[in-house]
């Protein structure tokens, strides 16, 4: 029951020169059904990736870590479900690396130039034979035109597949930029995993690609939570294949800003579309935070807001419980907040005024706006001028259900 | 459905010399329930506070950190339930004042020497009128052996009230200490309240007591948690009457020693009997962190457990989805924490192995603990000689029903 979500349109999605994608069934868990990817990268390429910041690091999150140090120049990605290869110590780093071997050996190229990624149950051993197994089924099914089945194939308890596409205008030159992602991280986290993909045809070098990366995740997959926990295994990797019309030399040219709009705008559609597709999400919510002192303030208020279980109930109840709101507000460890000086509306709706209840405001404003699937709680601190927003969902009955129930 | 709690039989609880307590059906939300208490207490005692770190502190504790400034000498508690008096700004702070004016006005006092409680809604103003009318029908009722009905005044949403009896012998003399609690703070947040009060018939001086006070609460109520939401009222009262014959002099006194583990042992039971009656609870929980470097790193790793949902909704399903632990582990922001030092046990189930699942462990073992109502989970760092609980319970369908149903 994704909040307004939809699969996408098989024509929606551009195919990335450079990229091929390829699929298989290769039972890791369960039988039939597309649970390993292989996505291959023409040569010349750059490649960066961010990693989950759980101490607890997968095996596949420390081997990436390793093969992108010193710029070898990453040829494939190998990603299963099923299996987050987490809290296997030992074994699963040697499981990681066989999957690279084996890939390596059948595309021809190092062990080193294979990102490998997983998600899916922690502390369960990775079948690695069954994986290594998979991939020459994979291989054949090769083909940049696989945007919508790679992103089937990455799909665990996500209902919907997530895949967005654009182009852009970029200093006179057309660039394409599309990528995939699944729910995870903070929304499925006993699956263990966020993870998101997205190619361009764009050239940039990869220490700037690499910087740049960190910014979009900042600005998308940073800033979406369900339940607050952070997984063993949350990768997000960007390719630039540099195959098409559109050169990014520096940070500081124009077309840098231009290309970081388009590629923050795909990656913030993809991790909307995580949140949508939360496990029991009835609501799409927006916790928008302004006037605060930095940045990180403004979203260590909008998490604190986003993280209550009980705004979270409040939502699901379509009761405009604002108390409970106003109560994470002040739980979110900002020192010398002053109460005072908090305004708070219900989209439009104005119900703190100057830290109390606004003497006009009546609930049924309130009961009105908590009746729609998509709402927009903005704050403003009066402390600064920075602002964040963090997207989550509502905490329903279906997310204990989907919750208790998903091993059994 | 409360996990293991009972109401207390009223014969277990002693009266403490120089306390009396009365209560009314005072209508502040709901007619003809008991909603307002009255704690009267002697010349000479003393009394200590610590309040909710909540920055959006509700007007009633703002008052009471007011009055208990320069030791006027308390001589009462007027305590409300069904609402929470915060997010009211200034009038919300005239009616916390109005409030004491009249009790004073009543027993004969200053009004500095009343503290103010409140534990309801957010956001909604105070009916100080149907308050003040209550009184008179509240000190009608004083009486020392009135702890069970004003555990009783004092309940919400809690199933049970609460109310813990202890008799010590402290240097050869004999000292009794009787508390209540209400259930609420990061147990039933929107009711926004967890209160505590324990009094005692020994004598000691009002800078110790305050100092135990602050010490007794880090081992007891801020051990527990059932969300995360820290309410912006939760307050903790001790009452030291001087009126029997134990008298602690100073902190070095071997008798100071004693009476911490007595008054910490009323405050653990009464904090545990709010986690037993936690909103929808079906299990008990410890998570016993070790082998942290500090105290307060061992509780940062504790409640990032408790707080996790993924972790709670396994309890409520008696999986043992022990990656889950592993993963919120990871997850409490330790900076070095290294995986291949950590060990975990369910009860006495050796579970986690050096970072990773040990070897021997068959989840049919796992299982049989996870049917049991009260579980230890116990975790080892390999950091250093540092060790806390944190209590906590399930995440239950119950909660979700109770927390989107509860203002309707």
């Amino acid at each position: 029951m994704a909040v307004n979500l939809h699969a996408p349109d098989p024509q929606s999605l551009s195919a990335v020169a450079g990229i091929e994608l390829g699929w298989a069934e290769a039972g890791i868990r369960k039988a039939a059904r597309k649970d390993l990817l292989v996505v291959r990268i023409a040569g010349g390429a750059s490649v960066a990736g961010v990693f989950t910041q759980n101490r607890f690091a997968a095996a596949p999150v420390i081997v990436c870590r390793e093969h992108l140090v010193g710029n070898r120049g990453v040829r494939a990605l190998v990603v299963n479900t099923g299996n987050a290869n987490a809290g296997t110590g030992e074994p699963g780093l040697v499981a990681a690396r066989a999957s690279c071997e084996a890939l390596a050996k059948l595309i021809g190229c190092d062990a080193q130039q294979i990102l490998p990624l997983s998600t899916g149950v922690i502390m369960e051993p990775l079948p690695i034979e069954r994986l290594i197994a998979g991939l020459p089924q994979a291989i054949g099914r090769l083909g940049e035109g696989h945007w919508l089945q790679a992103a089937q194939a990455i799909m665990t308890t996500d209902t919907v597949p997530k895949a967005v596409s654009r182009r852009a205008d970029i200093a006179g030159t057309s660039v394409i930029l599309t990528g995939i992602a699944k729910g995870a991280g903070m929304i499925r986290p006993n699956m263990a995993t966020m993870l998101g993909f997205i190619g361009t045809d764009a050239a940039i070098a990869p220490a700037l690609l690499q910087q740049l990366t960190q910014q979009v995740a900042d600005r998308s997959f940073n800033c979406i939570t369900i339940d607050g926990d952070t997984s063993t295994n949350d990768s997000f990797i960007t390719i630039a294949t540099g195959r098409g019309p559109t050169r990014i030399e520096s940070a500081r040219a124009h077309s840098f800003a231009a290309f970081t709009e388009a590629l923050t705008d795909v990656a913030r559609e993809l991790a909307q579309a995580i949140v949508r597709d939360g496990e029991g999400a009835t609501k799409f919510i927006e916790v928008r935070v302004e006037q605060a002192a930095t940045e990180h303030e403004a979203r260590q208020v909008g998490y604190a807001v986003a993280h209550s279980p009980l705004v979270k109930t409040a939502f699901f109840a379509c009761d405009p419980n604002l108390g409970r709101i106003l109560a994470s507000v002040g739980n979110a460890g900002i020192d010398g907040l002053q109460p005072e000086r908090v305004q708070m509306y219900l989209d439009n709706v104005y119900v703190v005024r100057d830290g109390a209840r606004h003497p006009a405001y009546r609930e049924a404003d309130g009961q009105s706006v908590m009746k729609n699937s998509e709402i927009v709680v903005r704050l403003q601190l009066g402390r600064g001028r920075a602002a964040a927003s963090v997207w989550t969902t509502d905490l329903s009955h279906e997310y204990v259900s989907i919750n208790a129930d998903y091993r059994s």
